[in-house]
């Protein structure tokens, strides 16, 4: 079976997101002054060979947390679902 | 209330992914034979003040689509939750 992952890596709590401040501190010259705590981060989706979900759960976070993020400083979360039904 | 935004952001299907295609090059010689079609995106969090759900979604959507991705290239997803739940 094929299943369809989406991970989501985001900088850890506490370690400094240059890119997320500075899109914080240019919002209220845009127009968005209620938009507080922007923190920026990477995205991934793939398809995983398994038998079962399970499996292709196991091999999907040995990617994320792996290969796809630095552990030192991020963290990955994981979502999967079966290639026959759609992510989003 | 306060709304927890996460904005997912991929390129548009058949543009482009040269990150993506990297990894997925890379990813047989790392022992991660069975996954298939990688595409790399970015991620954003944020918070944003109003006085009801309808109302952060709006405001959330136009700072999705008009300045955190490139919409000649780029889509955006839009997850809300209230502030009190987690996003994860």
């Amino acid at each position: 079976m094929r299943f369809v992952a989406r991970v989501e890596v985001q900088l850890r709590p506490g370690i400094a997101d240059p890119e997320g401040a500075t899109i914080e501190r240019a919002l209220p010259a845009l127009g968005f002054d209620e938009v507080h705590g922007v923190r920026a981060g990477r995205s991934f989706r793939f398809e995983v060979e398994a038998d079962t979900e399970a499996a292709a759960r196991t091999r999907a976070e040995e990617l994320a947390h792996r290969l796809l993020a630095n552990p030192v400083i991020e963290e990955s979360h994981l979502e999967l679902v079966a290639a026959t039904s759609e992510v989003r």
